[in-house]
């Protein structure tokens, strides 16, 4: 499968790096990301849309090389993700402003439109051969402390960036877990005209 | 600009797709998106990661081929969107399901995944030359009446989908509105350890 992305016509195929991206419990831990790799990563996140173009979207880093500050990030995650997660070259909170810029109301989008960054961001970093692993599961009370977030800011997710282990049995690792990968068939999320009437029909899956 | 995204070298650039993606406010009202590009479009946003695997994402279509339907979708938009959202080719209400699929409870991070979603859509969208224009300004009660959406579903944004015109002034327009786009600088949104303190050494940005 050999797409340029650039290429103008019909693919007949999702993009390589939405197709590429998956989410690894474990990284090589040797690795760094370099300032220019994770420059490419943000200015990948900027260019999402936004409502107004509020640009809710806000990050905050944590590298290997500053051992004690990327602590601070293992420490308010849940147990379950404190030991992969350690693994990363990078652990990043992120984090939607609220209210708007202009006139301080709520900002209904903010999350929606954090979600698209960090979209742009991964996808981004899968091009780079970086891969992301998002977590819910950190505590927003302890994070929004630690960070010293201001007011009308809301941490939404840590997510933990790094390049993937090269050992002789990961491929094996990865398969098992990709094997396990499951996705609802877009007759369960692709309606036409009204909620639960399935836009596409059953016989032009079949066809293809 | 020639980048080819299965490459996994170093590229110094953002994925064309991301660099390429804009929000038209026109599009050629004469042609149809087909099938399966549609089809590709869903099955990119379906890929997206989420809390939980819950891909808490819905997506009610209405296409110019159904007049009758294809107004119902203008209709509820606010007046500013009604004239250019009608040179689409196809319109898209996009939902969240607000509740956990296993245990009921309030999904956090519903809109967040959502908004992944749709991200990976529009840069499916870029690829296929096809452009994506997301609208916050839509009547929300009317929505979730007008397309029957179920209990415990959020309409979130109604997005407007279609190809560019390609009439001999398209392009000095086009480059108007590019030349007015304005993003945050890095030092705005991306933070080191804690809020607030810039992650990027502003000198590094002279160098690149």
């Amino acid at each position: 499968m050999h797409i340029e992305s650039t290429n103008t016509e019909q693919t007949n195929e999702v993009l390589p790096s939405i197709k590429k991206r998956w989410s690894p419990r474990e990284f090589d831990y040797t690795k760094k990301i370099s300032q220019e790799n994770l420059q490419l990563l943000f200015e990948a996140a900027c260019w999402a849309p936004s409502a107004n173009n509020e640009q809710p979207w806000n990050f905050i880093v944590v590298t290997k090389d500053e051992p004690e500050q990327f602590n601070k990030m293992i420490a308010i995650l849940k147990e379950g993700n404190k030991l992969w997660a350690s693994t990363a070259s990078a652990l990043i909170l992120t984090v939607a402003s609220l209210r708007s810029s202009y006139n301080n109301s709520e900002n209904f989008h903010a999350l929606y439109d954090l979600g698209a960054s960090v979209a742009n961001l991964t996808l981004q970093a899968t091009e780079l051969n970086i891969y992301v692993h998002q977590m819910g599961g950190f505590y927003h009370d302890k994070a929004e402390k630690v960070f010293q977030l201001s007011e009308n800011s809301k941490s939404v997710s840590v997510i933990a960036v790094g390049y993937l282990p090269e050992d002789e049995n990961f491929e094996a690792r990865k398969e098992e877990l990709l094997s396990k990968r499951r996705r609802k068939s877009l007759d369960e999320f692709v309606f036409r005209n009204n909620w639960g009437n399935p836009f596409f029909n059953i016989n032009d899956f079949q066809k293809n």
